[in-house]
């Protein structure tokens, strides 16, 4: 069994402790391994916001903050009732808009649960068996599409990604090295927050897989002289007719990548159902400081302003192929098979 | 007449003063303003190296450094001789080999000034004449190609650039708006040195031109969303072909402008009739380390490796034109327009 990194293992994610959810902080990370300690739903959905942890954090933090609620419920730290647990939830899907697989999974989660509502011992133990059951049931599918992902790369492939791809990602990489093939990757540097840098390449090197970073402007470069394989990232929003949402930098890198004949290969669990195209994406527009701060250094004057759309949307035509529970699907052939 | 902004004015760039070179420093703008000091020839060629001046920077300090040779061989701090002249020459030349505008110039004033080597007062003087005359005929082709760089903006334009592109393309906004065009400028922040938001941004501001800083990712963003009316840069080496070369991060932009249906205009002084095409372009690898740094910070962790070429080349088929002082050309017209 290949072992997942220190970032992706789900103690190091998020842990309920002592009466507190820890949730790991990858804005210092590698520097430090951090917890930014919430003991409220308030302080969670805070946290979100401040993105101390993304991409698949944040749905694995709003699962454990579900635990959380309905133990504060039993200690009578909460009041008992439904209504309790459905308020918390919604905080926690407005604190990201953009990716819905955590909207989609609580509702999920409130809908299985609501029978136990009555009595807050009972909803505590379905709470916390269900969602032990979705969190094993992510585990399966991550080996199960890191399998699959593998079969797309080939002997001595170079792999360019962007931000902090995760599990999916990552166990494609790492099946594709265990089964001979020889593996390297360039790193997209993502900024503003350097997720490249700072999670992608340390997780890759714990692995054993090779890897360079590089900046958000150099994926072109090495795309057309012919130095990359394929273009990997993970997807924060699928649209049913095969749009990719994801971190910002991401479009830049397919429309090279088509250009210069390189497939686009990305990883999703589902695709959001109630989303049929990019006019139905909720983008998340975050504050233009965030561009002109580099690890809290000022790049600029105060008096320069800035542009951050957290994400790119990347038209189905530039995807090669997705890859998902359900197979590895042509963009075109999601909405059949998800339906 | 246009003021050009602080950075960009002669006694900034590089000045002689006390028996020194003073450059000023762009690695620290705007948070401070201050000048390397150099006594020496190979002072300057390790100021080069280390990018304290960068773009037009470097020809400039190139020139003076000329005429500080030839007054230390009239103060006999440097021995006599046209050889001493022409060593200082390749040992600037030798320090950024890529963008060659500097070698030729500073060869074409090596020839002017030869009758003169006998005497050291005649070779300052001829030198020092001969260096203002240069710095002139540049200043007066900035204002040409400045106008020239108007007519192709719009009412209303945002224009999309990389880097700092200095005189020409800042002198581009101005007499746009000089006219009474609507300016605002989306200015990559440009990594790892970040001469977009460092550099690019407060001269435009100082300039009363509107400007936002945006990520090197984030080009194509913008670009798709129909939000971009141009794409301009400078040109680091412009070849007979019409080949491009300029800052990493440049392709990029131009892939995905082409894309969308953007124009992508460079500007350029000359191109090197000595490179006809990207096969003779000698590419500056510079160190990894740069990369793994922002402002002097490490953004992974000390063990991670990473990938800088500092130039892109681009294709003459993603040029849509380039302003020079022959008039505004296709790429396939330089050859004939320069020859």
């Amino acid at each position: 069994m290949i072992e997942l990194p220190y970032l992706l293992k789900h103690e190091n994610i998020c842990r309920l402790e002592g009466g507190n959810i820890l949730i790991g902080d990858r804005r210092v990370f590698p520097f430090e391994k951090r917890f930014e300690v919430c003991s409220s739903v308030a302080q969670v959905a805070q946290a979100l916001r401040s993105m101390v942890t993304q991409g698949g954090g944040p749905l694995e933090v709003a699962l454990q903050t579900m635990v959380f609620v309905t133990r504060q419920m039993q200690s009578g730290d909460l009041p008992s009732g439904f209504s309790t647990l459905a308020d918390a939830a919604d905080q926690l899907i407005a604190a990201r808009p953009t990716n819905t697989t955590m909207q989609r999974t609580l509702q999920g989660l409130l809908a299985q649960v609501r029978m136990f509502a009555s009595d807050p011992d009972e909803l505590a133990q379905a709470v916390g068996r269900q969602v032990q059951s979705i969190l094993d049931g992510f585990d399966r599918l991550y080996h199960q599409m890191g399998r699959m992902g593998s079969t797309l790369l080939d002997q001595d492939s170079v792999v360019l990604t962007t931000c902090f791809a995760e599990h999916t990602f990552l166990l494609s990489l790492a099946y594709a090295q265990e089964s001979g093939k020889k593996i390297r990757v360039l790193a997209n540097e993502t900024r503003p927050y350097l997720q490249g840098s700072r999670l992608t390449a340390p997780s890759l090197e714990e692995m054993g897989i090779k890897v360079q970073v590089v900046t958000d402007g150099m994926g072109a470069t090495f795309l057309v002289e012919g130095k990359v394989d394929a273009y990997m990232t993970a997807v924060d929003l699928l649209c049913m007719d095969g749009t990719v949402v994801n971190k910002v930098g991401t479009l830049s890198n397919a429309i090279a990548a088509r250009y210069i004949g390189v497939p686009y290969y990305a990883f999703s669990i589902s695709p959001d159902q109630t989303k049929q195209g990019r006019d139905d994406v909720n983008m998340e527009m975050r504050s233009p400081k965030e561009i002109t701060r580099c690890m809290g250094l000022p790049t600029t004057l105060d008096s320069i302003g800035g542009l951050y759309p957290a994400f790119d949307i990347i038209p189905p035509a530039l995807v090669t192929a997705l890859v998902t529970p359900k197979g590895i699907l042509k963009p075109e052939q999601v909405k059949r098979s998800f339906q």
